[in-house]
This record gives structure tokens, sequence and C-alpha cells, in this order.
């Protein structure tokens, strides 16, 4: 007998919505992916066609009215979160959302009682916790390799600024927002509730994300709940390539994760030894993503509870939109006054 | 309209064999994968289950019977290669064959008149030249990047000795032909043409192999048609992970390509800092294999030369034999003997 | 004609003090190293019985009646740096002093005063400059090859926490102005000025620091004069070695000076590849030790400016004082109102 | 009491000359070097105006007549060593000798026959046991660290070729038993005895060098006494740097020794991330220098035995010899058949 297979539909075919979709159709074999929604028809019909499925939709909402449809995936821009998370919900829909949960707390909490209210399955989706290398770092610092955790240091470098238009804070949330909260994530995962923070940022590699009122570089600063401390570098401007960098040093030992070279190739040439470096992070993370959805479909088939909830979805918002009141006043904030 | 897809059958369930269907079903969009055939019927059926195939075949000449089957992948055994090559070929079916080709010159001699006489595609697996570092190296050899190449020198290790039972030169040929056939095929393919072989070798880790009279660890020195020269050492003890690096040194600068770490995670402690190492070939090469078999059949869909021919595999095993002879006689052999 | 030498004495036989005697013996041609003085008896006596050296002082001012004695080294506690600068500029002598300048701003502006009215030589030991390493990226930076700076981050590491004596606020400064001022002075020479800083800290690996008002572990967040922004994560616990790393982003690529292997050995075990690590200051920067000495006795013999001026010392025990009392307030400081 | 110091004279003034004259003036204590003798008069005043030196000889016999001299060291080209080490033995000198011992086995059996019967110390000058990196391999191999080596494969590669005048095998005896000396050295050292050896070699960077009857690049293949197989790879075409890199697989772990990275700088631009090299043997071996002259003034003073003997000298020039002719015959040869 054939095993059961997850019904799932997908929300977005953007960049990364075509990564997801040729990913449930190619690696995970316990789905069937039957149709993708985008508000624009183009990318929608060419994903679906590639891919050969049954349907596709310009009209997202008519996405949840597929017969059968047990679960989506949501990988639309984050200020359309808040709506499909909710319309997902009250059609009884298991869903996966792609970071971040939203732009605002606000949006964020009615999203968590729209879950709670209709008593549906929600994954947040921080594909970083999947990563091979975070994920044996996670397994370490729990046997106790490095003792307790003491200070927390993060870096996230994109190779380059995004559009205007998706970096702007209307729709990304701004940098603190959309970079950010993968390292606020990993910072409560590895070592705990954070209750301050700090924020210094600027824009000079850029200029011109003035305009939107962004910028390209910050630093957070962070105090857990436990005493730990922690900083976080972000910038736009890693030149060189796609550079996520994680370390907690502990009472006995630290833990790095980070991994710059694409291809195992040196170039020794006089003056110099050099190597390639990964790209962006579909490359980084190549490995993650697809072990991201297998987790999800999963825990929805075998009624699991999800390993990353809507409260960590929540919690790293929380901590996001703090460090960019932080920024704009100058000072630190307490966390809790979010 | 639907792309066609082109129907292929798989001989051998084994280690190798399995990832191959994993990969024909879940990454491989133009493929349909028809049915799996191992002597081993438990293992036929277990993948054939696995992936939900149609059929599967305990009598391996009976997958060829297979309606509208267009090709054959060959993963079994190397001493069994020849007559599933031959007996495809006379079935009119596209090859890709596992290396090494043969144990043996003549059966390989037989192989190539048969592919030949019935006009069929055939095409050698040699999976390193579509791993990224080699394809790399290679575009930058042809690129002029490192000058003329002058010294070739590689590297091959396996973590630990296979069973007494693959490693007995009757079934694999032993360690030169099993282990050196690889490099064999990258010194052809990155420098050129080879026309002198000698080799060194004893059984110090696993004497036990001497038994079977094969050894554990061996050198083997190169003379290219050219003029460059070329050292290779092999062991099936490298106790500390898979190691697999190339080196060629020109004229104007070096290529390296290595690769020992399998997570992107660092542990530092007292006294030192570590990092863990690629367990094996399947680690190691994880995105060549798939590449390897995307390649194979878009050439055959599109009726393009494969990238590596008969010609390919039987030079290398040319090479291998006359290495292992050299081995036995102790002295520089002529490949061109052979 | 032999070649004049410059006659210096020393101040201060300990752990550094003793390294700087045997460099001015051994390695540094231009100089007679005529008397070693220290509180401690038994360790001026030791050295100078070690090195030969024709007299030694336990009473460091009578060190200033040696004849024909044209310039002091200052290794003694910072503590006592004030009085001996004072001193030996009233005596007219040319005057070297290790890091940092003093425990108080008020001592380092009456130094600067005695070193501008007597009208003496004085350069300020931030050897850190004299690495290879980092006069390499000072180079980079000045070529341009970088671009703009927008970016500093730096850490640096002991492996292990100092003496409760020497940890002791009152003779060290405490963490922030012992270990940082390092950093501070990275920060001004690498990118510019800073106006503003903010400081977290806590004693979590050594909670006996709290008995001596000290901390073991801290983050401080740097906002540049032209826009950049800065982190610098400060640990007495690095366990696995000695570590000190700087990063510079700027517009067009980013430099990183570390260092952290001790041998170039590599050893390769089942489950892990490891190296062992610099253990302290002294292996990390043997080469820049007698570098900045020799530049010391070559500045004062050919009457050239210092490389790093009294002013440099000023200015980065300004910053130190100041994240030290943003430490403490919890709140970003200006550092002009120190 | 003032310690004793030896008197000792140096014999070379050329380049690696000039770097043992300023570490026994600089960095040994117990040494005295009382005069140079160089053929070159204007080399030998140089580098004794440099140091202050008493002394210098345009005819070296000469300064075994000094008045107190207890040591000779020896750095001149290879083919004068059998009259130097003679000349110092019938004058009663303890003798460091520079590797190679000499340019053939009759002058090395001369040399050694002339130590022996005049009683005197002699020192054999192979450096690289002194590297701190080679001395902690020697010392986990006996620790038993990596079990029972099984494999020896050691790379020496210059980074350009020298002059044709140093290089002429008249002078140097060629690129193997000038370069692969070390080679053969460390092999014996961490490995063991030598039975037969193999080699391949060609002039294809440098094709100048068939003029003068050398080559610039050779593979030399060893059998040990104990069964273990060794590969050594030698080029005057490093052109990325100087690269010396050694290598021991044993049965239970593998021990690496290399270096590459001159300073600790990275430089991450657009496409690749680089590091600068080692340029050469002075930078490399920085430390093993004067280690080894350090060593040698100690075993004397204390009239200790010498780490490296005249027996290790001879059988290095023995293997070195040997591979020559292999490479010439095109025949595995011997080593006691020479």
């Amino acid at each position: 007998m054939r095993q059961r297979k997850l019904k799932v539909g997908l929300f977005g075919a953007g960049r990364l919505g075509k990564v997801y979709a040729r990913e449930l159709v190619r690696s995970i074999a316990a789905v069937e992916l039957v149709a993708v929604a985008d508000v624009d028809a183009a990318r929608a019909q060419e994903i679906a066609d590639e891919l050969r499925l049954p349907r596709w939709y310009a009209k997202p909402l008519a996405l949840l009215e597929e017969k059968d449809l047990a679960a989506v995936i949501i990988v639309t821009p984050t200020n359309t979160h808040h709506d499909l998370v909710i319309a997902a919900a009250q059609h009884g829909k298991a869903v996966f959302c792609e970071k971040p949960l939203a732009l605002s707390l606000a949006d964020a909490h009615a999203m968590q009682k729209a879950i709670a209210a209709n008593g549906v399955f929600f994954q947040m989706g921080f594909m970083r916790r999947f990563d091979k290398g975070y994920a044996a770092a996670k397994q370490k610092l729990e046997a106790g390799e490095i003792g307790t955790p003491i200070l927390f240091r993060a870096t996230s470098r994109d190779p380059f600024r995004p559009s205007l238009e998706y970096a702007d804070p209307k729709n990304s949330g701004g940098l603190i927002i959309d970079m950010g909260i993968h390292d606020f994530d990993l910072a409560r995962w590895l070592v705990g509730e954070i209750h301050t923070v700090a924020a210094l940022g600027n824009a000079l590699a850029y200029p011109e994300l003035q305009n939107i009122g962004d910028i390209d570089t910050a630093i957070l600063a962070l105090q857990f709940t436990e005493g730990q401390i922690g900083t976080i570098d972000l910038t736009r401007n890693g030149v060189y390539g796609y550079d996520i960098a994680t370390e907690i040093v502990g009472t006995h030992g630290t833990l790095r994760v980070g991994y710059l070279r694409e291809t195992p190739l040196l170039v020794m040439k006089q003056n110099h030894i050099a190597h390639d470096v990964v790209p962006y992070f579909m490359e980084r993370f190549a490995q993650a993503y697809p072990a991201q959805l297998q987790n999800f479909v999963d825990n929805v088939l075998a009624e699991r509870e999800p390993p990353i909830t809507m409260q960590d979805g929540l919690a790293a918002l929380q901590l996001a939109v703090a460090a960019t009141e932080a920024l704009k006043s100058g000072t630190a904030v307490a966390v809790s006054s979010f």
C-alpha cells in the first residue's frame, strides 16, 4: 500500500518560492504540490508549467478553495503574511510561514490569535536551524561541550543590497527586521531570552537607502536574561560574498559556525592564495531549505508539534522591532516594552 | 504539452544503486525510472517499494525486455559490467556504466566492440568530472590561469577498508583499479596522456588484505607523453575521513581541489581547534552524482555526444592495469604494452 | 667608525619586562641596556644576572641618575606610569611607555604636561601596530584596496583570567581599560575618531571578579565621527587560546587580521582534524615587540617623530574610560564628556 | 661569575651566511663570533662591519689559525665542504656543517674519516628538525598518536629557480641533492631507513636548466625497509610561494606539517578571499635557524652528543645520490649499491 501524500499549496512564486516549489516536487516524497499562487500571474504560470503542476492562481485566496488541500506554505513578501496566515487558519489548513512572521507586532498577535482560535498547525520558517552546522552546534551545546554560554556573536552579510522596492521598510521591515530576525532567532535558540537591546546603524555603502528610511549596516548589542551578552553585526555590503557566521563562547570552549568557500578549489598564484566564496543564501543554505520543508511535511503527517512555533516567530520579531526602535532612539530599550 | 520523459532501467540496488535510484526519482525531472534489477531480490524490491517503482527484477537481463525502455544505468559490481553492457547494446539501449569499465582489457575491448557494432549511445561514469571543484579547475586550466601543467599530484583516501569480498581483486580489480581509476581519469582529463607508470604498494594497515592478494596503500609515478610527471597516493586507511585531493602545478600557478570539512562548525577547546570531516564518497560527491545522471539523461534526450566516452573508460583502465602490473614486476612499465 | 649606541634603562622586570630586556640585549644592535629597575629586587637582579647587565636597582628612581642614560623604557604596572614618566621627563630622558598610558585621565594629562614642559621625546607602546598583519592591513587600507571603511569589528580574548591582583581595577583599570585599550587604538588608527561608546559586560566565567569590581566579558559599541560603526568583544575566557582578530568592512572589500595556529602541524584523527593554538600574547606578537623597541631606538637616535604619540595614548585611554563609565551607567556616552 | 662563551668562526658570508652571522651575534648569548671568512672579500668585510666583528678573512683557511677558536660553522657552497670540514677537523675544531654534507659519497666518506680520526665534535645542519612544526610531529609520532607510519608524502617547492651558477650540478649536486636532501632526512627521521628509490624528472618550467644538466621538477618514490612507502615531489616552480609540506599517514591517524601564510591578513574581495604566502626559506624557517645554532652551541659547551650526526648527513646524501642515479637510469635502484 502506498504512503499517504500531503496535499499542499504554495503561496509565492518569487526567487525563494520557486526554490520551494522545486524542492517540494523533486525532493520531498510525501508531498503533492497541487497548486501555486502569486499575484504575478506570469510567475505562477511559469513555475506551474516547469513542474507540470495541475493548477496555478493569480488570486492567492482562491488557492485555499482547492479540494483536499491539507497545508499551505507561505513564501510571499512579509507584508502579506498577516492576511494569508489568518485566511489559511480560517480554512483549517496547516501553515508553514517564512520569516519574518509579520511587519508589526500587532499583526503578529492577530495571526497568533487566529491560529489558536482555529486550532491549526503552524510552523515558523527559520531555516538556519536546519543547517547541518547550526544543528551540530545546538547538539554540542546541549551536550555541554563548551559549558555555559557567556557571549553570543553573530555576523550576517549580504553580498549586495536588495532592490529598493524589496528593502523598503514598508515591505521588508528594514534591515534589522529583514536580516537580523535570523540572528535573533539563533540567539534565543542557542543562548536564551534577551531583555535589552541597543543598536547603531547607518547607510554608508548605499546612501540611497536613506531615501527610503533604511540603513545598510548595523550593530546590535544584546543583554540576555541570564546575564550573558551578545553582539550582532549586519551589513548589506559583504562584497566578497554571503557571509553568515555565529559564535558562542562558553565557559569551557567556543563553537563557531560559518562557511565561506563555494567550491573546493584553491587558486595559488604569485602573491596570493585564493578561494571563491558562497554567493548567496540559496547556495549557503541549499541543504537547510529542503530539510526544513521535509520537517514541516513530516510533522503535519505525523501530527507532531512544530520545532519552531508561532511564539518563536513572535519573539524574534519583538526583538527586531525593539532593536529598530533602539536605533531610532539612540538608547538601549527593554524588549518587554514592545 | 508535457516534455517527453526518458524511460530508464537501473541495474544494481546496492549502496550506490540506491542513491542513483533516489536521485532518478526525486531530482531528475526528465526521467522515468521504470524498474530496478538486482540479483539480490530483497534489495531490488526494497528500493522499488521505497520509490513506488512499477516493477523490479531479480534476473537482471529481464529488465532489458521492458517495453519502451530507452536507456539503462549500470551500477553493479565491476565483474558484471561486461555482460550487462553487451546485452544492453544488443537490445539497442543507451548505456551509462559506472567506473571502472571492466576488470580486464579483453573484456573492455569486447564491450567497446559491442557498443560500436550496435551503434548505441554510451557514457562512462566518472563522477568527479561533475564535481563543482573539478569542473572549476578544468575551466581555469583551459583558460590558461596557471599556464602549462608540469606536475600532477593526487591523493585518494578511503576512511577504512571495504569488505574483503568487495576488495577481492577478482571482484574489484584490486586497490589500483578500484580506487586509482578515478585519479587516472583526472590525470588524463586535466593534464594529458601517460606513457609510463611505476608503482609501490603494501598491505600495512590491514595485513589481512594480503590473503586476497590486495594492498591497502600504493604510490603511483606517472610519466606523461608531453614530459610532465605525476604522483598518485592511494590508501584505504584515511582514518580521519574521506580525503580526495588533486593538484596541478603549472608554469604560472597551481590549482588545488580538495575538501575535508563536513559541517561548517568549528569546535574550539583547550589545546586545539577542530573541525569534523567528510565521512565518505557519497557525502563528498553529493552534488556530482545527480549532476552526472542529469547530464546522461540530457545527452540521450538531445542526442548529444557523451562528455566521457568508452575510450575514456578504456584508457583509464589500461593505466590501472599497467600500474597493477608495474607493482607486481617492481619496474616502470610502458602503458602501450597493455 | 662604530655606530653610536643608545644607552637605555628599563623600568619593570616582570613577565613583559624580562622579554623587553632580552630583546634589548640580543636583538637590537644600536642599544646598550645599562640597568634595570624593579621594586622587587630579586626580579631585577635575576634578569641583570641573566643578561650580565652592569647594574640593577630596587629603587626605580635611582635608575634615572645613571650617567649618560639617554632613554628609559617603562614596563611597570599601569598605576606607576604617572610618577615614572614625569620623573623621566624632568630628568630629560626620552621615554617609551607601555600601554595603557595611565589609570585616569587626570594622571594622563599631568604626564602630557610634563613631557611637553621638558621637551623630551615620548613614544606610546601599542605593539599591535608593529605586527606584520596589522601593518599590512594599514597599508592596504591607505592604498584604497577596500574603499572606505564602514564597519569595524574586533575581538580580544585572553586564554584565562590574570591574577586577581593584576586584574584589580585599582591596578589595571579593569577589563575595558586593560584589554580594550589595544582595540580602541586600532579603531582610531584604522578607521578614525570615535564620538560615542556604549558597553555591556558581566563576570560569568570568573564570578570571583565581581569581588574586585571587575568583569570577564564585555561588548563595546562604537559610533565613529564620520558615521561608521564598530563593535568590540572582550573576554578573559578564550579557553582555546589567545585570540586577537580585527576586521574592517569597507565599501569595496574586507580586511581580516587574525591568527590562531601556534605550529604548522595538523593532527588528523577519527572524527576531527585539529590544530593547536597560539597560547598567549608573547607568542602571538613575538615579532611585534622587538620591532616596536627597534623603532623606538631608531627614532630617538635619528631624532624622528614617534609614530605613536602621547596624544594616541591619551585618546585611547579616554575611550576606555568612557566605555567603562558607559558600562556602569547602562547608556551610551559621548567620549568628549571625559 | 660570567658564563663561558664559545668562540666560533663562520665560513661563508653569502645569503644564509649573513643570517647565521646576525643570529650568532644577536640571539645566541653563549657565543662569541670572532671572525667570518669568505673568498669574496667584500662580502666578508661587509658583514664584519655590520656586526662589528674583530676580524674577517678572504682566505678561509686563515680563519682556522684564530687563537682560542673552539668551533666553526660552515655555510659555504657544497663543493667546498669537503676541504673545510677536513681542515677544521685537523685543527681540532668542533664543526657545524650546513646541508648537504658533500657532492659525492667519496668526499663524504673522507670527511667522516677525518672527523673520526681527529675525534672532533661534528653536527650536521638539517634545520627542519628544529622547526616547531616538525619537532611537534616527531614528538606525536613517538607518543604513538597516529600508530605506525605507513605512508610518507613530502612536497618541497621553491618559488623560482636559483641562479644557473647556483643550480649547476657541479656546485649544488642538482635538484635532487640540493632540495631533496631535506626530505630524505625527514623521511629517515620520521619513518625509518629506505632501501630502494625511483625517480622521474624534467625541466619544464625552466628549460634552460637542461643546458647545465639539471631539472626543475621531480618525483621520488621510496621503499622503506620496514615495508612503508613514500613519495616526494620537488619543484623549483612553486610560483605562489615557498611551500614545504610533509605528511605521515599512520595506522591510526595522520600528521601534516605545512604552512603557507606569511601574515595573519586575509583580503576579501569580490570573487575571492586571498591570503599572502611565505616568500622563501628564511621566512618559513625563521625560528628553526637560530634554534639549530643555539643547539649546536649548547652541545659543544656541554659536551653533549649531536642530535644530527655525520652519519645522518651521509645517509641522506646516499639517498639523494641514488635517486639522482635512478632518474638517469629510469629504473628503481637499491640504495645500498651506492
